[in-house]
């Protein structure tokens, strides 16, 4: 992943209602299209009893156009209506990151 | 969770190796660690593939606290020893956050 400083995080953090029907297909068709959009550097995610999206930015014009892309917008629309009981989302300015890479034995 | 801004958000993400033994038992000493110390604002977790841990603070010098806290330091030594192959750490400024709940039914 890319990470030419300054860029952003987009934390996304949910709790999910019992209806789950078609959430894993959209979830993985935003991530095929956020991967397209400019600007876009890397995105990770993690589910347990909550779910924890983040995904990486270059600039807070990329996070905005992410926002309202059109297919994004009726997902979002969507994950309101079927898939959410609630949702966060923070947008982040990140100051400095640092690594840990296990020496290969 | 408090968040009069600005606030800071810490995001570790984190690859396991195949020992985990003791870990659960880490994390959650370090949480509860973690929920005592000064600017502490509260902490997601979810574990996939990887894992993500997301804690909030109400300020740099409270996250550089933490970081450098005795008993932290000795877990993120053995962490480093035992548990992960890889992690990675982004400290963050939240620059806004907004929220949706589901009106109940």
């Amino acid at each position: 992943m890319k990470n030419n400083k300054p860029y952003y995080a987009v934390i996304f953090t949910s709790s999910h209602s019992e209806n789950t029907e078609g959430y894993i297909e959209m979830a993985e068709q935003m991530e095929a299209l956020a991967k397209k959009q400019y600007g876009f550097l890397g995105i990770e995610s993690a589910r347990s009893s909550i779910g924890i999206t983040v995904s990486y930015w270059n600039s807070l014009e990329a996070i905005k156009n992410w926002k309202q892309q059109t297919d994004h917008l009726k997902a979002q629309q969507k994950g309101r209506h079927d898939w959410y009981d609630w949702y966060k989302v923070r947008i982040c300015k990140v100051e400095r990151d640092y690594e840990f890479e296990k020496a290969k034995s």
